[in-house]
């Protein structure tokens, strides 16, 4: 099998993210434990632990892990400090100790969750993702962000805590509604935008190929999207700097829309699809940029099969703006955005009005 | 007013512990917002919001903090995940943002507590103990251990999160219990055996002096414990290298004395002396050290008012040699044990037969 090797160079806590087909089958080889007969526990949801449990459970078994499998309930609602409180209490159970590792078998929730719990257990064990939706494989579980929402709002509650080690196995994307990956695709396209104007012109002439699950393809995907996230987490680890804030384009209104979705049942990439499409028009109208930017992610998305407006009466446009306007970015009064001049490249301004983002809502209605 | 600064040179994470009478009054002044109106939340417990809320809320509003007080319940059924998600949703409730700190007025319980909060909101907050019982003053607010128990152990949940700054304010000890004293001074003596000779024999002397609260002397000892304390704490942040472990003496024992306290209330500072006593004696009887370690201490300990003993019934022996067993410094089956060659010196051992230790609780008993 051949992996591609990731380094993400976080000062004193280096680590490689492995990417390849089949890979899951593997994972124990490639992340060995410390000592024969640690305790790995696999976090995983109920839909994950079917698909693949067994080949992770046997893999880890086979070099000498002792693995312990964890399902939690499919689906965001379980990314609470209640379902953390039950799995601390079978972590307990199962023998955790500072030399056993906890395993994030899923997508974002999973790896959220899970992170967070190997981020607080005994003052932090080590934690290794194994993403399995495009959406974790390309962001989320790279970078050490990780959380739980509260019932007022998402990711209020949560650390930084680098994987040891994360392994992404392409193929289990053929697992996935085609809609997942779509929704996967916004965050490839985010990454182009901002840092690989090559990589943005070969995926708009591919995009074809990426729906049709290209293994060869998708696996240099990945490998290229942790690179561009590596060489920002690397750099600003904390997200202090501001460098790693630029990540966070199409996050803004993203997030709010999120929050304030009412009937209709919306992605997180779906989310920041329609959310860099109008933040671009946002900074466009202010006129801190041309409009050629939002016109060419809008054309993008939409062949990858994205929403481009949302449907009237799936978003509470009062619940977004007041989510807006609770934005943990906003430091005093002004709301930090990563803005994108033009492809390829991005800038962090300190002073958008937050008035501007909360006018663009309204043209997403279809 | 006079104030004596240690700093606490944790790489990245520089802070100063203030220790002076009155400093309290001076809170704002001593720690000021990093712009004006930031909102400061301080967490209380009932008893310190009574007694130190009100100036302590008026001196962070003289320096332009906006400041809002949070009390939870006294004790330690407090220090809970549950506390924990309460406090957070009071947090999103006063508009705490990334610019805003979180203030901890108390002991450990109170420390610990608001610590983890601070540590998990918006993935860390600035963090100021405003520790107000000896044992937290000298010891638990310097060196950023936070957490939360577990209904099956303590302290398994939580993280490491230097405080932005720290201020001890002496005059508060004149609230205590007697016996709540007595029990700080436990760790200072810990500190003293482990690292300080010199101040080991002051303290001898001069013990009568420590039980009258003789004010300059209670400076002087929380500011040079807190030295000790920063000195091992700079140098192994993480506890990974094993330096910050020797601040474990005492505490394997004192902790399962703690799990399995039945119908005899327990002090944390009581535990350790317990500990360290009973600590010596194993390693003693185990040939490592010799005996005179062990004799010292517990004269020192019964003139500072500390029980060498625990009443018939008081602890359940059983539960105290099963929480040893689950013990988190086992690692492998190994126990990693500090030991007091003499006074002032501190040495590690990782292979401590548990064994041994729990016979030596069956001494403890009056």
């Amino acid at each position: 099998m051949h992996l591609m090797r990731v380094p993400v160079d976080v000062p004193g806590a280096e680590y490689v993210v492995h990417v390849g087909e089949g890979a899951l089958r593997y994972v124990g080889r490639i992340v060995p434990p410390p000592g024969p007969g640690q305790t790995a526990a696999v976090v995983a949801d109920d839909t994950t632990a079917g698909l693949f449990g067994d080949p992770v459970v046997g893999a880890l078994a086979e070099a000498d892990w002792r693995p312990r499998l964890v399902a939690v309930r499919t689906g965001e609602a379980s990314k609470t400090l209640e379902t953390a409180a039950c799995l601390y209490e079978r972590l307990a159970e199962g023998g955790i100790d500072r030399g056993s590792a906890v395993f994030a078998l899923g997508g974002g929730v999973v790896g959220d969750l899970a992170g967070f719990v190997a981020a607080t257990y005994l003052r932090g064990v080590a934690f290794v993702p194994l993403p399995t939706t495009l959406l974790a494989q390309v962001d989320s579980s790279v970078g050490g962000k990780v959380g739980v929402d509260l019932p007022r709002a998402k990711n209020l509650v949560g650390a930084f805590h680098q994987p040891a080690a994360v392994v992404a196995d392409p193929t289990t994307l053929r697992t996935l509604p085609r809609r997942e990956v779509a929704a996967g695709m916004a965050e490839v396209v985010k990454h182009a935008a901002i840092a690989d104007a090559a990589l943005f012109c070969e995926l708009e002439e591919r995009a074809a190929d990426v729906q049709a699950l290209d293994m060869a393809l998708l696996t240099r995907i990945v490998a290229g999207n942790c690179r561009i996230k590596a060489s920002v987490v690397a750099r600003d680890p904390l997200e202090r700097g501001g460098l790693r804030a630029t990540l966070n384009y199409g996050h803004t209104i993203g997030h709010a829309l999120e929050r304030a979705a009412a009937s209709w049942s919306l992605l997180h990439g779906e989310a920041v699809a329609l959310g860099m499409v109008a933040e671009a028009k946002a900074v466009a109208r202010l006129g801190l940029t041309g409009s050629e930017v939002g016109e060419r992610l809008a054309a993008f998305l939409a062949a990858l099969g994205l929403p481009l407006s949302v449907p009237r009466g799936g978003v509470d446009l009062d619940a977004a703006q007041a989510a807006l306007a609770v934005d943990k970015k906003i430091v005093r009064g002004g709301l930090t955005l990563p803005l994108v001049p033009r492809i390829g490249s991005v800038e962090l301004r300190m002073d958008v009005p937050v008035a501007a983002l909360a006018e663009e809502l309204h043209g997403l209605l279809a």
